[in-house]
């Protein structure tokens, strides 16, 4: 077992649980958001940034980082830990969702996914085995199996046969690992036909996998359906082992996963809105290009203890982005990840008290009012 | 005075000496190299970080300020330190440079500079009381007089025409300052013409400014005559009060104006090369994106301490360049500037040791060797 994970605490009115699991680069607590550094770094953001944030775990992303720097250079430079500085854990998403949603032609047969690689215009396959070897090379903490990626909209056929498809991949994933040390989680998928989720995770549960993921839930779905398909491959899935949520998002989404007893994350949304001069605060979204904060001489949030809330105002930050400095997106960057990791902070802390519960009602009650006033917080857009 | 400016040591064998002055945002140690932060930030580094890599005065543009956020964003915010997180001092060029450099329509009279600003669309007017007007508003420790720039190699009546207006604007600056703790630099020009500048030396240094700045060189003209007008200009320049080489240049530019006797340096070299993946390094220039550097796991510059250099490999920066990560070029800068910083600070502790002109001949006999092998050190191209 490379990733022995320990629930620590439950607590009352929900499926929420405390928990850690080690890696060979350090302990992770769970609740964990784990922030997304696909191409080896986090926008702008240096090792010591995310440190100073409360990151505990970055992503890597396969697809990416076969194509730049490729399987060779970790190979010959020693991992992806020692390549980008980073001494903590990381987790390395397959690429099956990369495959499925960037533009450039692909066929995807029983063998994997062959593509054209957007940085030597060259034909490359991501194979289930192709996949581990990469991430082999890259030294990841956790690894993913390759999944087959489709619309959550597609009719049922389809759904199931991308699902039955990723079944046998994630068994053939298991049989082409090679280092032990390296977890390896499984993809529950199935859209948001809930028998398929049942399917999937009766399939792929009884595997010696180290974790499980929910996948498939970043793609055109509502925030109803992320919430119910969430909530039921969940409950699904055992006790035991950590249980990830893939590309979901928003501070409420975080919040009903982990009420749903969901302990990983990731999503780009912080970073992403970020580089447009959204940002969020305890008063909700803030859009830093407005005009309002022009003359605005105050920070970013009063309640935040980030450095960009403590150093600098609304105005500054307002400058920055009309002057299409990068120090902009930098530091709201840094902002949301920090207001990320202070949303994880006290949901495990209320766990730990037993008052998750009513905190993450506060949580989301607050953010819904914030919703319906000027600011929005909740939703993508 | 604003500005008390005391010389500790000189140099046997050189001009060069060994100062300090004290504003109000805190004492500057001279020789200085000043960071050049235009739009009230250097380009993708927070005050934190300049200061960590030894920065002590930042530069920023009246033309550019007064544009965007604007004079009364300044008033309102109360200037330029509490603007942008920035408690040590700063000094602003005035802008005259820009109104000659920048395209788009102006019109320059007596009475200033008529020109239409890139943010608004609209016409504005920078006039010597203008400059010194929003540099008020700006709150810098150190204000630039307007001048006329025109290029270097004008024929000798444009060039004396210019400098006789940069001459009345200068007197106009001085009547306009109203803030007496905000010290006023004038600006010796003249072209590459050794009796026009000798003029112009005659002419301003009676005047009661707190410094005088060598302008008008850094167009069009080439390293020899740079510094032979270096040269010229310093010592028509009084003895007791700083000198500042505006805009120039290169590690051997610094070495030899000091060696001149120039106390305060600016440029954009730095910084922009950086953005190009460009690195100043003990071994001469590097240049990242080269594929030599696609596996080099070694550090940018061996004998180098800052943050880059004890943390990431040569392989790292190259990747984040071929994959157009902002983390790049950030990294490269700071390092650049470091090392800057670390050039000014070797040659403080020589010129106090007497031992300025060898360490000097000896850092230019090196960056020539660099220069005539593969990686160049010494000249922009």
């Amino acid at each position: 077992m490379p990733l022995p994970f320990r629930v620590s605490a439950t607590c009352p009115g929900s499926r929420a649980r405390r928990g850690s699991f080690l890696t060979s680069h350090g302990r992770v607590e769970t609740p964990v958001f784990m922030d997304v550094g696909t191409r080896a770094t986090v926008t702008d953001c240096a090792p010591a940034d995310l440190k100073s944030v409360g990151a505990q775990v970055l992503l890597g992303n396969t697809y990416h980082l076969m194509l730049r720097p490729g399987v060779e250079a970790f190979r010959r430079l020693g991992g992806i830990h020692k390549f980008m500085g980073w001494s903590g854990p990381v987790l390395t998403d397959s690429g099956g969702y990369q495959i499925f949603s960037l533009p450039g032609s692909r066929t995807v047969t029983e063998k994997g996914a062959r593509f054209k690689g957007y940085t030597d215009q060259q034909m490359h396959m991501l194979s289930p085995e192709r996949a581990i070897e990469v991430q082999t090379a890259i030294g990841s903490d956790i690894m993913m199996v390759l999944d087959e990626c489709i619309d959550s909209m597609s009719d049922e056929p389809t759904t199931r046969a991308a699902m039955n498809r990723t079944h046998r991949w994630a068994l053939r994933s298991l049989n082409a690992r090679t280092n032990p040390a390296q977890a390896l989680f499984a993809i529950v998928q199935g859209g948001v036909v809930p028998q398929l989720r049942r399917e999937s995770a009766a399939f792929l549960t009884p595997h010696p996998f180290d974790g499980f993921a929910i996948g498939g839930l970043a793609v055109g779905d509502s925030r109803a359906q992320r919430e119910d398909v969430t909530a039921l491959a969940a409950e699904l899935l055992p006790p035991d082992k950590p249980r990830y949520l893939m590309g979901v998002g928003t501070p409420p989404d975080l919040l009903n996963a982990m009420l749903a007893g969901v302990d990983m994350f990731d999503c780009i949304i912080p970073t992403q809105l970020a580089a447009q001069g959204t940002a969020f605060t305890s008063t909700g979204r803030v859009r830093l290009t407005r005009t309002q904060n022009f003359l605005a001489d105050e920070p970013l949030d009063a309640t935040c203890a980030c450095a960009t809330c403590t150093t600098f105002s609304r105005a500054y930050l307002h400058h920055l982005f009309k002057a299409r400095e990068p120090l902009g997106p930098r530091l709201v960057s840094m902002h949301n990840l920090h207001a990320y990791h202070v949303l994880m902070a006290e949901s495990r802390s209320a766990i730990e008290n037993g008052t998750f519960a009513s905190y993450a009602k506060e949580r989301l009650d607050a953010i819904d009012r914030h919703e319906h006033s000027s600011t929005r917080f909740g939703e993508v857009r």
